[in-house]
């Protein structure tokens, strides 16, 4: 069996945002009982993370640590048509993940307990990001 | 065909453990011949990774590559409940893998021959982790 | 229904190499219409990712990043056996992807308009690279 569907997310820019319960909703509407759920973002300046759920703080020390790897306004990137957030946003992306895949058992994704599903936005300005969610299984 | 199973590693803190052998034997007994094995880990302070299986110094060039990255104690980071290596453990993470997809091919993992599968322990104690193996094909 | 199989590709040595094309004719090929198309790299200095599509410079930014994080005779690496670009390229690996999944949605792979698939060799000299590619869905 398999089901495929669109998670829109309208991001107010840069920064974090809690996937989880729209993805458990989504496997459970499913009814697909053991299998996979994969995730794939549309985009190459945003970008999806399996990350720790619980401390705020721990969010924006992966922004200090992304902003120290790759400062915005780098003089070593030529890519700046889209200003100096635009290239450190694709190297934010290639360093995180494009597509998770989580599995399900008993009818829900079997995330640990300290784990969530984030998508990250790069960009400072806000977007519209597309998530393609396929649950496959039995 | 999907069959599903728990590997439990007990790692003695900090550094990469073979499942390699584990998870081709999962699959030999799974009886499918050409499909997806997906392993997923139930952790934030552990991830998985596909990496050279022949030269120890590998995994210890990767260890000194991450001190660098995200020193523990880095004073940068304010997520410290747990201690100097807590939030370079998360960083660790995200930039590796939390899940990892291996093709099935004549019923076995279709690696290179260089190529095993590692658990990679952050954290400097030792800690029980979880991975959900996931066998999918026919 | 499941379909396996093997994209083979000779670099030129370190560089990305565009696989968009070849892995949507396989998937129209496949005849599957809603599934998942998965790429495995069989090699530990070469890897996968899913990058920004139009605008060369991206990729030379990203070989400029690459080189930073992990430049090629950095003296911190030991596993040199191979030559100064050895280990940069297993440290490479490792911060991109070795396995891709992307939806196949209406017979096609479901890529945002600005996403591409890439091969990226890390090693300087060409290699025959060999990516296994399982196309699944109904």
């Amino acid at each position: 069996m398999i089901s495929q569907q669109l998670i829109q997310v309208d991001t107010r820019g840069r920064g974090t945002y809690d996937l989880s319960s729209d993805v458990q909703s989504a496997v459970q509407a499913s009814g697909i009982v053991t299998g996979i759920c994969h995730l794939f973002i549309r985009h190459t300046s945003a970008s999806l993370m399996i990350c720790e759920n619980a401390d705020p703080a721990v969010m924006r020390d992966l922004e200090s640590f992304m902003s120290r790897q790759a400062p915005d306004g780098d003089p070593m990137f030529t890519h700046t048509a889209e200003g100096p957030d635009d290239m450190p946003s694709h190297v934010r992306s290639i360093l995180t993940q494009s597509d998770l895949n989580i599995p399900i058992q008993d009818g829900r994704c079997a995330l640990g307990t300290w784990q969530g599903i984030y998508l990250w936005e790069h960009r400072l300005a806000p977007h519209q990001r597309k998530v393609v969610l396929t649950i496959q299984g039995e």
